[in-house]
């Protein structure tokens, strides 16, 4: 299979392209590939495949072959507003909803988060994680990842249709709530669950309670699956 | 909430409960309950509610208040071939599709499993992440862990329908495979995917291959995913 980089827009020319920095290293080093190779270059849904003509650990430069659009990409943009998770939990998540199609994540403190910040480091590896996942996932876009915000603050960012997963909402089910637009957010609730004041204040703000069935999931089970429920019916 | 455990045959007569061992000594030291408090005791899709009469470490007695059908459990009946995966991809694997309601779980090795067994220590604790997450997502029942087999032996153990997730598959996708029955079984590939000659033993045993969308998963997002999607439709 050929290997492929996410990269910037400095990197590729109408007919060429150079690699710098960490990209370099892993052609020239890691993978050791040899001038006459391909790789794939992706930008914001673009592909872009590249026969080596240069191969130094500093530097890698090729020539374009051929450009067509990432197929991969879900038709559905959902953000995803995810509770800081205990442990790796947290990164697990990242991981398997960026290969599943997500846009966006959002992570989020309520009253009821038992982590109640995202370290910088931390938020770091969310980001590389997410780069990660997209090259494995063959995707054209990295989903980005927001500052953390408080309940009170995420409905000024997430785009409607806001679809709230919860324990307690027993009749409208997730798959019967998405909107044919295609565009929504989906906000997965933490540990300990949200407060009755917390979901008045997301009804007020225009967002709907969903179940995701009757069994009661932990929060990284629920927002892999709620990902996967809403990428099978709308992609 | 009520705590819930998943108890023998023996514990519960028509009218009284005894727990001992591991769930007594939880009872008493860890959860410090007290004679008045209720436990759940759950067995074979029953829940039977105790008020605990004395409360010791080392035995817990009780009385029958109510018994009632566990409305957790799905009305589908899946079980789930699941490579042996890397570090602890399987633990959590089985700690999601327990939660998501799968019936059996089945580890099998192929031509390209990276781990090719399942050590007695490492079923043992699969086994306990079951009961865990059956009791965390208030099911009726714990998933059997079944004895590791080799792929040519899969399709003696799986109840048909059997659907073998296959990247290679473009066409058909799990939710238009679905059988009206609410049986089925679930086969993904292990993090090398499956060969040709694997494909083509699991045709010719009745299998059909499915698709699980344009994006490429990783093992264990791929079986939780598609838990997800099944149980979304047929539950």
């Amino acid at each position: 299979m050929t290997h492929r980089f996410f990269v910037e827009a400095e990197a590729i020319a109408e007919e060429t392209a150079v690699l710098r920095g960490d990209q370099a290293h892993q052609i020239a080093t890691v993978l050791r590939l040899r001038p006459g190779e391909r790789v794939v270059l992706v930008r914001t849904g673009v592909e872009t495949l590249i026969a080596l003509e240069a191969v130094h650990p500093r530097e890698v430069r090729g020539r374009v072959v051929e450009r067509r659009a990432a197929d991969a990409e879900p038709r559905a943009k959902l953000s995803l507003a995810l509770p800081i998770l205990r442990g790796e939990h947290s990164e697990q998540v990242v991981a398997a909803v960026t290969q599943l199609g997500v846009s966006r994540i959002v992570p989020f403190v309520s009253v009821r988060s038992v982590v109640r910040e995202l370290a910088p480091a931390k938020r770091e590896r969310w980001a590389r994680i997410a780069r990660e996942s997209a090259e494995t996932a063959r995707r054209g876009l990295v989903p980005e990842i927001e500052g953390t915000v408080e309940w009170e603050g995420l409905f000024d960012v997430l785009a409607p249709l806001v679809l709230v997963a919860w324990e307690q909402e027993t009749t409208r089910r997730l798959a019967d709530a998405l909107p044919p637009s295609r565009v929504l957010s989906l906000v997965i609730g933490p540990e300990g669950g949200l407060t009755a004041a917390e979901i008045e204040l997301a009804r007020e703000r225009g967002a709907i309670t969903v179940s995701l069935g009757r069994r009661n999931l932990r929060s990284e089970t629920a927002a892999v699956a709620s990902v996967a429920q809403v990428m099978a019916v709308l992609d």
